[in-house]
């Protein structure tokens, strides 16, 4: 291995955007086919139905490649042999394996998917490293609509209550109807009657344009980092209208937030022109690289382009499965190590330059702009 | 060459989308030239008018490296000298040549386009493969607004009955309005007002969103895989309104039936994404990979991202010159030996993995999908 | 250095879009450190605030690798040393060595953003190349603003005045409002209507769409090449509205005169179709190639995809700091070596094939074209 990638394989990295691990479940094997080959798939919201549909993919095929060898597998062993090793080994002492070789010093933890995930605490002492929350501002005002009393005035204050403890705010938008049309903050007017018609209609999973645009604005108040899932997600994600372009206007009036653009596939390239033309604005790949698995080095490539290199960060989105905790970092390192070894060969980059940038998306740019 | 190399090499294909080869033509020599070089611009409908315009792209280059030498010609040779070649031969020498050097062992046919091609006959005795049809829904609608009585009645006969024989349905909904807006079902009142107003007006070349509409939802119903054009291809396709995201509800309203993404340029990656997101949703390169020639192989690994590997299919679109039926196949081999042998050199599959998903991909998933 | 490589080195450039570098200011030393790193940053218009935001990035990568040689310094050179022999040397000297390195013998000057840099005079002088000038439409339209009497009439006399004298006319449509929408002729009446009521607002800062479209109309009589601004730019862009495909329409209604896509990042696939389908359309990725630094190689890939080799240029788009001048060669030739190289290496293209193909794009698309 070439010295730079001795110094990406040693990076201790912050994971700025991620879940908790699968919560040991008595009545479900840790080997479950269904549950994991589902896991496998991240669009598609329904279980899959025939064996073997989930493995044959870029990330089943990583988890073979990456993740049996610390299951102690030999790498590329076959999906039965795998999953009878997870059963084996128990799904705490799978997640424990996974989180620890992932080299993650800080994880950001958005709580706001949570089911059958282990809570911050769990996180922490599974992992070894330490937890910072991430609210997500959806469930804030589900709190708010369930709250007696005023809707904004409810919205703040748990807002306020739950963000003192927290490092960062999440916005799934683009889950909610996406980026297009106006974003900008509502009058309180038509917040209250638009909170009344929601509270009426009973409160859950906000898609109401008006209170989704009042929580991005509450968030931008707060001053402290507010983070988009942009791209690349599940099915309830209308992909189109998730391009980052869409917040143009939003960015440019967000003043001085940190925005964080998460994921960014297949608009990554996008993402980086965002992040180049506003000060306040950031971008990682996570997710999309651990589902890219061997075709994520020209992806890792993309993200190193017209965005400044102060501006990128790192993520995995683990979430269920921790060997999606190890895999985005296992992914990143092969595809920085791979990219940047090819530009320092290349003379574009000196090898000092290359390793500058490593800690600053490993975590020098995490650090600073969440304040660690 | 690799052992993987030799395995791609030697795949029997299944080549999901075609049309037939030029039939022979006493009037025009094989090698003439404004027809020729006319063939190798897709997109430009109008004929070349400079001498080389033609040659001078990708799939020109392409030609000279890849179909030269089926002609007995070196690699490389000099486009006089090629056209002077293909004069000699004759278009039907020609045509056996490049069908046959194909590998491959079923042609679907989509025989919407037709205009002085070979039928399925000949290409069956032609190439030596085994012929099946594929059915274009707007050419079912010209065939009903020419029957007599309900249009909606006609429609589904003549489907029915052309269905019958045939192992797919095809819509060109790309180059009739694009895939914005309603795509549902429509009430069929209004089918009968739009079949009127369209019979009135003559009949041909539909372009009414209410009877492309309701001819898809008719497609759905037969349960055979309908195909769409995507992306890529003449200057009547609006390639903005060409994004298969714009797909997205009809995919998630279209049941079990079988969705084929054709061509995908330059959304392969979206489309990959709806493979992963829709249970019933596939993808291939078909045409693109052709036309990008020397820069196929990057687009060959684009396609092998989201996309579950069972969802991935090979297709040339070859219409027009053989070299097209050939080509497709011989770059989609050459792109997929040098994308995975790199996945394998790296580490990040296994040799069997590889021959594996060359197999999905050249004829299995096609196999099960129209049940070959 | 392979036989291409060297021929690619030893091709002398027609830089068809480019601006003036800076004009040597006696109270701003040539190294002044925001004025530098601002320029490094294309997208953000506001100064950057924090030393070395403008280094960090491909862009930063680049100058320290590329041009510190030229100003006797070593590789990789720190961003303090660089700057201060910038000074040393003083604008004028540095400028000197940079626009003579670029090895370009014809420059295409946008004389509508001129503030602060030298004029065509000067820059011939400096670079020893010879100047041509490409008007700015919008340019004009302020100066019709500006005159008495009819607005339409002045238009055309000015932009007949102006354009007999230079080689095309540019459009910066992009920055003032994009491509969505009807791009029609407008009719005179409006024309007029609209004309009044901007000069009655001051007539600065063209964004009325009645206006704009009615000088690409005029444009479009003239016959010259027309420019567009595509993809990549400030952030005043709206890079949503900025895809060429929304110029689809108005390209089929172009007629003869040949349009030139400009820049296109990330949109580069989309314009080389376009450059497919319609006789009259060409594109280049200057601008692009400068800021993607490192990973200028895979973009330069890209635009050798659908676009016919006969339509693809070089350009700099240089402006300001003359090492934009130097680098959109430099990346470029390093970028053309490196795709073409790996053709031949691959049998795609014989090295015939990638000698003409080079020089095609470094001249002889452009000389045709602009009929120099």
């Amino acid at each position: 291995m070439s010295e730079l990638g001795d110094h990406v394989e040693s990076a201790v990295l912050i994971d700025h955007h991620v879940h908790g691990c699968w919560a040991p479940d008595v009545d479900v094997p840790a080997g479950d086919r269904i549950r994991f080959e589902s896991a496998l798939n991240e669009a598609d919201t329904d279980p899959v139905t025939a064996v073997g549909d989930g493995f044959d993919s870029q990330v089943g095929f990583a988890v073979r490649a990456h993740c049996a060898p610390l299951l102690d597998l030999e790498r590329h062993v076959g999906a039965d042999r795998y999953l009878a090793r997870r059963t084996e080994l128990g799904e705490a002492e799978v997640s424990r394996r996974f989180l620890r070789a992932a080299g993650v010093s800080d994880w950001l933890v958005d709580t706001g998917f949570a089911d059958g995930l282990v809570d911050t605490g769990e996180l922490t002492a599974t992992s070894g490293g330490s937890t910072h929350e991430v609210v997500r501002l959806e469930e804030v005002a589900e709190q708010a609509a369930a709250a007696p009393g005023d809707y904004a005035a409810a919205f703040d204050e748990i807002l306020a209550e739950r963000a003192a403890g927290a490092v960062a705010t999440k916005s799934v938008l683009a889950y909610r109807g996406g980026f297009a049309g106006d974003l900008g903050d509502p009058p309180p007017a038509l917040v209250d009657i638009a909170a009344q018609r929601w509270r009426d209609a009973g409160g859950t999973r906000l898609t109401d344009r008006i209170l989704l645009r009042f929580g991005l604005h509450r968030a931008l108040r707060l001053g402290k980092p507010l983070q988009f899932h942009v791209g690349f997600g599940d099915r309830d994600c209308d992909l189109h209208a998730a391009n980052p372009l869409l917040l143009n206007d939003f960015l440019t009036d967000s003043g001085d937030t940190p925005i964080m653009l998460l994921h960014c596939y297949p608009y990554e390239r996008e993402a980086g022109y965002l992040a180049q033309a506003h000060p306040n604005v950031y971008l990682d790949g996570g997710l999309s690289i651990t589902h890219l698995g061997a075709q994520a080095t020209p992806f890792v490539g993309r993200l190193l382009e017209l965005a400044p290199f102060r501006k990128i960060l790192y993520s995995s989105d683990g979430a269920g499965p921790a060997e999606f905790h190890h895999l985005g970092a296992r992914l990143w390192r092969t595809g920085m190590t791979r990219v940047l070894d090819g530009f320092v060969a290349d003379g574009e980059w000196s090898a000092a330059d290359a390793k500058h940038v490593v800690d600053l998306i490993a975590s020098e740019n995490a650090r600073r702009v969440y304040r660690l």
